[in-house]
């Protein structure tokens, strides 16, 4: 096994450390680095603060083979990075033709002048290779230095993504003898991280010491990531689809998909497959089920419609729920999901009808029936299954939650379906 | 002035340096610094990895008063920090009764027993003050050592935020004298950044030195946020608010309200007010725009319901629109927003109809109606508000901004009934 490349990650911008900017580049930089087996092992995020950035650089080198570096250049930022490098390498700056000319080109393509201050970005430190920034104005520089491999890039997200994709990535390829890495993630539903755990620790045990599980809980699932590391390709994807066709009975009615399969698009797949469709009646959801299926491209394949009756009459009046159902259980009861349900999947000609009537909160409970109190339920014409779940004191989350487990119960329908 | 507080903010996570979660926690940290003054100076983020923790606690604890530590918590295997915090501060692991009875009330009240990893989650380093996380089971950690405070939260971000707000920024406000800051946040919708920019130029030019602007667009808004530091709070309170009444008059029509406003929680505060009401009949918004607004606690008071008539048969059957508008206009046309508006408006016996009707993308386009078309109205009853939009090629921030604007339609018509 190759000695595992390394890289450090620096972000520089006073607007990162206020919170006002979302800093979405150093995720995009990590996926990046994963991809090509570099391991990023610190991500580091400082002010447009010359000490800060030189500390930041010093501790860099120390474990990092490749540091990459984005913001703190540019005409507003009076190319801070620039010449903090210079002083951090000890060069001096010197005037790089070709920056100069593409600077000069990169304005006369749009019908403007070079003022002096685009001017000053032809002069780099003289220690650095120029790389061309085709997509804006502040030049990538690339360093060999200290043993280590230095890119500093503009922060705005696709000058910096044109550079790595362009230059730095194929730069490093050629540089490095990478190992390989292999990830394969197994999104669960409808188990908690804890139980998960338990039914699991003993394959999680045996996994071998170059084959590394994570727990990514989210709202309602739980993802598995196994990560390989080796040096054949094919074969550490052959070992790791071996632990998780291990791991597949110990938990297969919780796992939905892979990857980057959601919920809603696995749903969406197998609806399409099996040429079935869906509607849904949604009351505490207030619409954000519907909108979980149709965030999906491709949805009106297979999703009908909705209706949200907000309110008893509206049930009564536009889903046909019985009105003595709502005056003697309530609208938060299994009987009216399971009128809703079925009504529902009558009204849009829809092979399953999903449910929803419950308590968001934070307000309208009672003793008797709680915030946080939901009923759910899925109608596939012949018989409903239903659900009864009791989740926060949050609004958002318990809408959040009601949907996901929502989708579930119609994944579980189809599933009983199948047998 | 006082010497600024200063914070760092350590991410820990795996999941983080491989890029696969995008780290949205230290930015919420970082905008909740920043609103009472706290400098952060840095941010780390490393792997669930003992040495670099120990490695970035001990850098942190050189120039931060603060250190706040997310991630790495949690019942799983693979979660480090409560150990490697003990290790660092050279304390045992004790058992917190108090922590024990709140993990065992969290599983009862769910209807579940505690696990044997959940007990354990009641081990703590002995030296913090363990501060109750009411939505989750991973406590928060508080500790004060070599100078600084620290405070360890779990990485799930509903928890750490429920963490920060209840005790955390408390405890800080207690502990620190911290410069006064007062920040006060102007909401518009329906401008552009550059558009509103030069509107107000001159205005933002006469600001004092102490007073700041900052612009925060997102999509389909721009707020406007003041920043005034002093030493007197009513001081520095009233200049903003003098700043503030010079700018109105500029910009009135944009805005739509201050701080932690939004578009929905303003309709829902009018219609209340006003004692109206209003349903919702979606096409390509498929749920969204409803979800918006039963977000707001208490929406059931001006919300009536919706519709989502997802093909056109149901757009006849469900909401009665005119087969020939159909046929002849097509769905997404000013003529069938206008019938989806006026009949939603009917079923639901509401004061308002909003409808949405246009091509999210990416599928779905033609060249007379190209992906990001979407028509959509607003009836009162007497006359109809429409409005055409040419968005993007992305289908959710299509969905998005349709929403934003179709709750901003609704704005100008309440306001033109006003007058």
């Amino acid at each position: 096994m190759h000695k595992p490349v390394t890289a450090e990650i620096i972000s520089i911008g006073d607007e990162l450390l206020y919170g006002q900017i979302l800093d979405t580049n150093s995720k995009w930089l990590s996926e990046e680095m994963d991809k090509i087996g570099v391991r990023v092992i610190r991500k580091t995020t400082i002010g447009d603060d010359p000490e800060a950035m030189i500390q930041a650089f010093k501790l860099a080198s120390k474990k990092a083979d490749i540091i990459l570096m984005t913001g703190g250049l540019g005409p507003t930022k009076d190319d801070l990075t620039k010449n903090v490098l210079a002083e951090f390498f000890n060069s001096s700056m010197k005037l790089f033709p070709d920056a100069l000319e593409d600077v000069r080109h990169f304005f006369e393509s749009r019908g403007r002048e070079l003022s002096p201050t685009n001017r000053s970005q032809a002069y780099l430190p003289s220690n650095c290779t120029y790389i061309q920034n085709a997509v804006g104005t502040a030049p990538g520089m690339w360093f060999e230095e200290y043993k280590s491999v230095w890119m500093s890039m503009p922060g705005v997200p696709h000058e910096m993504k044109y550079l790595m994709e362009n230059a730095v990535i194929p730069k490093i390829k050629e540089k490095y003898k990478l190992p390989v890495i292999y990830h394969k993630v197994i999104k669960t539903i409808g188990i908690g991280e804890s139980w998960l755990s338990d039914i699991i620790s003993e394959w999680e045990d045996q996994l071998p010491s170059h084959i590394r599980l994570a727990y990514l809980p989210s709202l309602g699932e739980v993802k598995l990531r196994l990560t390989g590391f080796g040096n054949s390709f094919d074969l550490i994807v052959k070992e790791v689809d071996e632990e998780i066709d291990k791991l597949e009975p110990l938990i297969s009615k919780y796992i939905y998909g892979f990857n980057t399969d959601t919920i809603a698009s696995v749903i969406g797949q197998t609806l399409i497959q099996n040429n079935e469709n869906i509607a849904i009646a949604e009351s505490c959801t207030g619409g954000y089920l519907s909108h979980v299926v149709t965030s999906i491209p491709g949805a009106s394949n297979y999703y009908n419609g909705g209706i949200i009756p907000y309110h008893n009459a509206f049930k009564e009046n536009l889903l046909d729920v019985d009105p003595v159902t709502l005056s003697t259980k309530g609208a938060v009861s299994e009987d009216t999901v399971i009128e809703m349900s079925k009504q529902v999947r009558l009204k849009f000609k829809s092979t399953y009808g999903l449910a929803t009537s419950g308590v968001a909160g934070p307000g309208g409970g009672s003793k008797e029936k709680p915030v946080g109190l939901v009923w759910i339920a899925c109608h596939d014409g012949e018989k409903c299954l239903t659900r009864k779940l009791q989740l926060t004191k949050d609004r958002l989350i318990n809408i959040q939650l009601t949907s996901t487990a929502s989708l579930n119960l119609l994944r579980e329908t189809i599933l009983q379906n199948r047998k």
